[in-house]
């Protein structure tokens, strides 16, 4: 099933066709609170109501030309100044490959300086989301690179590749912002833990390693970014056995799974960060989505019966 | 199968009945090389021989009256001369209910510590071994009185309690020895993870605590008693992340079960320990192996109906 929807993912037939049906924009809505930012923005002014914050993402990936990664960037900046006009807690998180990676990594790394630098006006972190391992490396690189200029610069890394606890140890000298998920695309077992035990093993591994530079006094920002609410607890145990308080590490959902579970964290002191993703693109994402969690598949069948 | 596996081991009815079948004698032969001492020593030096230690626990658990626990420190001291003058590099594993825990906990203090100024002459520690939930605070307890005293005494935590995490925080400012196992006693779920891919996870993340103390320079000695070979490979990924050599933790695995792996983990720079069980009262031990492993289950029938 996992590999059938990721191969679905990355189908461009399937691509071109699944979004044009009405159906498929229903159950999509599962996950996202419209296409446009407005939408994103409104639902995320109703988490700040409710003592969450927000991580955006403009749904898109790889490019045919760069012009429109600037085209991307100047649509992030008017994202983060939409965020401080409205006082929402708000950031951002975006795929390098939608900035321009492919094919221009140099004006890449121009474009996150541009939204690094204006974030840093709101007290703001700009997020840097994982892609396929083409990009481990890279990605890893060009964040160094801009953390060793900016202190508000995050990365995500994924716990089911096994490079991961090497990655950690690598960055975190540079007192790194880490938003740890498990991972959603299709890798080899070669350089990636396939089965779930074992992608949970390394996730609470890795989660530790992370708790544990904290409660060394190492400033690490650490986003557990999963709906493994079992797994996240099991993590705050941890935590709390270093004598690190609940505000020690963002628990990041996305927006419209496990709702209850987000608010009942949030009410019990944990910080809570939605992710909302935006955007008509939201094809491969809405895919890989559903190959996460097999109730994600049974919800969207409801809802297309239904 | 599990649950059922664990019923006829706290069953008295079988534990007086089953021992005595014959096909029954043949099939615990997968996990002991025999009943006697000599039996554990001629295999113990084996193991010598192909770059291996041991760790030997005779079986046996609750007892009647106090002066059998006296009999069972006798003998283990008559175990330890004779490591000694045959040149095995083996410990002893020791369960506190077989040295009065139950009747005695004074006595049992006085037991242990004539083991471990025994053992401490020749160097080798002496361990603790960890049984029901019902023992937990109390062997901890027992154990860091030892500690305190003794540098050469360690005990065995499991990793499916969810007490374990703070329990390895507890105990690592006394530069402990800790031989983390997944646990086979069947616990509730109010202090127990019950799901495999949550026990896991706990043993991935309390065994990366573990590493953390050591890379910071902690004098913690490792043992990982486990014989889930990925996990062991997994955590052995995070101690080289972590700038630890493979001699930083030791593998403990039974005798019997996935020798070609243990001899593969010593051929390649790990430290290994083979875990040797022998004695009389094997029924109640035997079933919880059965139950640790489908596996286990498969080969004792083959081993009954060949």
């Amino acid at each position: 099933m996992r590999t059938l929807l990721l191969w679905m993912a990355r189908n461009p037939w399937l691509k071109d066709r699944i979004p044009r049906l009405r159906f498929a924009r229903r159950a999509v809505r599962r996950f996202m609170p419209g296409e446009d930012a407005e939408a994103a923005l409104q639902a995320a002014a109703r988490f700040r109501d409710e003592g969450m914050g927000t991580l955006f993402t403009r749904l898109g990936e790889n490019l045919d030309e760069i012009a429109q990664a600037g085209a991307v960037t100047d649509h992030y900046l008017w994202m983060l100044d939409a965020l401080r006009d409205r006082g929402i807690p708000g950031e951002i998180s975006v795929k390098l490959t939608q900035l321009g990676f492919d094919l221009d990594p140099e004006q890449t790394h121009r474009n996150m300086e541009r939204l690094v630098a204006r974030a840093a006006q709101d007290g703001g972190t700009v997020w840097i989301d994982m892609e396929g391992s083409d990009y481990t490396e890279r990605t890893v690189a060009l964040y160094e690179r801009l953390r060793v200029a900016h202190p508000n610069v995050g990365i995500c890394l994924q716990a089911y590749l096994r490079r991961t606890a090497a990655d950690v140890q690598r960055l975190l000298p540079l007192d790194p912002a880490i938003r740890l998920v498990k991972g959603a695309y299709d890798e080899p077992a070669a350089i990636a833990y396939r089965a779930r035990r074992q992608v949970d093993a390394n996730y609470a591994a890795v989660g530790v390693a992370m708790l544990e530079a904290a409660a060394q006094g190492r400033r690490v920002r650490i986003g557990f970014g999963t709906h493994d609410v079992a797994l996240v607890e099991q993590l705050a145990g941890h935590a709390a056995a270093l004598g690190l308080p609940r505000t020690a590490f963002e628990v990041q959902m996305l927006y419209g799974i496990r709702m209850d579970q987000q608010r009942r964290l949030a009410h019990e002191g944990y910080t809570v960060r939605d992710l909302v993703a935006y955007g008509t693109a939201w094809y491969p994402w809405y895919m890989r989505r559903l190959a996460e969690r097999p109730a994600n598949v049974l919800f969207a069948l409801r809802q297309i019966v239904g």
